[in-house]
């Protein structure tokens, strides 16, 4: 009568390869770099208002990685190729409230473990493995619980744990077949859900109702979202979480939405469309300003170039437009080196994206920065996420935007620095523009680059044309 | 060029009471019973798989009662009328990545606060305070960050702070002219939730499309889910959060789905219809049993009344209608005596709602059990979470139900336990009923209690015709 649940997974496709396979490779890539043990921890779901009242479980990305599965209260130890499950069989009770669950054998041979054995003989088995050092705080607790042993803090690290966070941080940055694949599936979703939310536009009276059609797309394929929506006609905010806006027919609405697959594996899409299903001049002209700098970062993007160069052409691209409509002044290179161009492009062209929306964050700017490089605190440069060479198999988003943020617009420091460059009265004809951000992902190949998001169109034309041909239909 | 935002309230309807009143009178109402001052934290946000990806903040639950609005980071310190609120100002950071906000000051008045003072002040002025002793780590780390000191454990409890549990859980449990107002809200999204759900049923594929059919209805009015939201086939899994199953015609759908305001009320409403729109002879047969007992438990409710008794009462007609279908046999009251009931309907039926979805279920069974009971542990009532006389103000669940749970059924001791009791040759004829839940929302009145959720039908029928009805629209 009843059928066990098998772990949602993305990889029931005939074109992804086996989960075990993808796994095995892992561990002998990783092998390929260290020589200990290692212990990653899955976490736990964490309690929104009270202990049974659950947030959405999301497993550490570290985890997935190596286990492939959203598997909670569990821990796997890697040492080469091996590979051992460590969690507890469901108990009657687990049955009664959550259903009938794979058994850890089974678990252990969907992932290809060598080895399936009960959290109570982690203890022994934990003894002189790396850790990451994690931070979160339910993956702390469940060390804790396991091993009896205090808080590994990070200033205490063994060296070995600072090696496991490179050697992982070197794998993770090249995304692997099974990764690509996961990838590939949650930008489709997420392009569906663009395209509902441009389709539900004209019938929409609030920023809400646009992201409840987005969200409905990314629910109904059973996905969570990667990151929290932005949806907003006030663009000029970069994280906007709220959704209470009505929207008017000059409106440009700005949606940040991004799928991610039941194993973890994210997309991260903004586009940027007007209300009325036809931009104004305005925004028309600076549309196809972020759009050149989209199009040009894009072209720059293969193995090889440097990604804080590829920053740099958006800002140069950028203040190059604006001085063509008048709005800066001066030559674009000279705008850019004064950080002219941040007024209206105040964060990083993009980040890595991978198991997290931005990849490997948790562990700070490891992943982001090549070793040796540091964030500088330049205005246009201290949001600039990732600074190292590209490299076919990286994934990462090309973002660029304008922005009028009244909080950079009408700081007093800044209008007397940028005096001479900004025209402020040419400037106010475009006021019904608050914030534009055009933003795809893309995979880097051996000679350049792929567009993953490719079929969610960019061109101001085209995104007119959605609005407006669904509007007429519905 | 931008507006400010607003914190989202539910109040703003000219029906509802202004939050200052609303708030007032809880102080009032909560000086009448304590004597020391009080300190509430509101929580932060939890991050997810970095410290930048966040969910979806929820305050706490007691601040939220205190103080009326979602506020991050933030304390109040209540002291008979008075009430001061303690938070930082933001940043010219925040303003750029999160927006202009409402003052310090401005959500003072907003709330009727009598003071607003930075962080920075709470230390001195928390001095003598009783705490709620939160196990929320967030809260936690707020306290220890705030006050550099120590968690204080539930066992450290200064005997203050068990008084004010106790108090507020009085105040909380009757819930005021304010809270009504933002139940029925809540309520009202709700029942438009489900009606999407089941009109939605005909064209759906996957328990995840008609998720995000319900879903989308509550996202679309600026709402949360105010708990993980079950949608399935496999209604006998109590607590089911997977939504990849196939649906098929001769399947009943289960969907307890309910919709939290911004402000942090709850509703939780369950119903279960038939996939083709037309319940089989036997699932009919099952439903109709239920419904009875969801119809006499809330004929039944009413100030004075026993809780467990209404349960009783549910357990005695379930009993009742599986003798007349020839499943159970034997007298309904020694069927009950014996927990018979139990191996089809294992959960209480129902519980206290409010602010939580399962009100002040942080604080155990403090208010869920009038003082001096104690859960039991048998089997028909060890999952019983309000046992108390009901009174004019209280919000309850009715959702009694009829689930095949294979771990029960199958489980040898119960076959022995009830070999004589059950017919199981009878009730393998009703194989196509796994799960039948049917749960409405009451408020205690003066004289009975009014069924809040009552605009969505509950009759056999009717739920045919809202399945048929618009699948015949679309």
């Amino acid at each position: 009568m009843q059928t066990a649940p098998t772990y949602p997974t993305t990889r029931n496709l005939s074109s992804a390869p086996a989960l075990a396979n993808v796994l095995r490779s892992r561990r002998q890539r990783l092998a390929e770099t260290i020589s200990f043990p290692v212990l990653l921890w899955s976490g736990m779901a964490k309690p929104r208002n009270f202990a049974a009242n659950l947030y959405p479980y999301r497993a550490s990305s570290h985890f997935l990685y190596f286990a492939g599965l959203p598997l909670e209260n569990a821990a796997i130890r890697i040492e080469g190729e091996q590979l051992i499950l460590f969690m507890d069989d469901a108990t009657l009770d687990d049955a009664l409230w959550h259903g009938p669950s794979p058994s850890r054998a089974d678990i252990a041979q969907q992932m290809g473990a060598t080895e399936a054995r009960p959290l109570s003989d982690l203890a022994d088995l934990a003894v002189g493995t790396a850790t990451l050092g994690e931070k979160d705080e339910t993956i702390q607790m469940l060390e804790q619980a396991m091993l009896q042993r205090g808080i590994v803090l990070p200033r205490h690290q063994p060296q070995s744990n600072q090696v496991l966070q490179k050697a992982i941080v070197q794998l993770r940055m090249i995304q692997d077949e099974g990764a690509i694949a996961a990838i590939r599936q949650a930008i489709a979703v997420t392009v569906a859900a663009h395209k509902a939310g441009i389709a539900n536009t004209p019938a929409a009276k609030t920023e809400a109702q646009v992201r409840a059609a987005m969200e409905a797309v990314i629910i109904s394929h059973d996905m969570a979202c990667a990151y929290g929506s932005i949806v907003t006609v006030a663009g000029e905010v970069l994280h906007n979480h709220h959704y209470h806006n009505l929207l008017s027919p000059g409106d440009l609405l700005l949606a940040d939405v991004g799928a991610e697959t039941a194993d973890g594996w994210a997309s991260d899409i903004t586009r940027t469309w007007p209300v009325s299903g036809t931009f104004s001049a305005t925004q028309r002209d600076l549309y196809d300003i972020v759009l050149a700098a989209h199009d040009r970062c894009i072209e720059a993007a293969q193995p090889g170039a440097e990604y804080a160069d590829i920053h740099q052409l958006a800002c140069l691209t950028i203040a190059a437009g604006l001085v063509d409509l008048g709005i800066l002044s001066g030559q674009p290179e000279d705008l850019v080196a004064e950080d002219a161009h941040a007024l209206f492009f105040p964060h990083g062209v993009g980040h890595l994206m991978g198991l997290d929306v931005h990849d490997m964050e948790d562990l700070g700017d490891l992943a982001g920065y090549a070793e040796g490089r540091q964030r500088s605190d330049r205005f246009g440069l201290a949001f600039l996420r990732l600074n190292r060479p590209l490299a076919a198999g990286m994934a990462v988003t090309i973002e660029p935007g304008f922005y009028q943020v009244p909080a950079i617009l009408n700081d007093p420091q800044n209008r007397d620095r940028y005096a001479h460059m900004v025209n402020w009265e040419r400037l106010e004809q475009f006021a019904d523009v608050r914030g534009i951000r055009i933003e795809d992902d893309i995979l880097l190949t051996a000679s350049g680059c792929e567009v993953l998001s490719l079929d969610l169109p960019t061109a101001a034309t085209d995104i007119e044309d959605l609005v407006c041909s669904t509007s007429e239909l519905g």
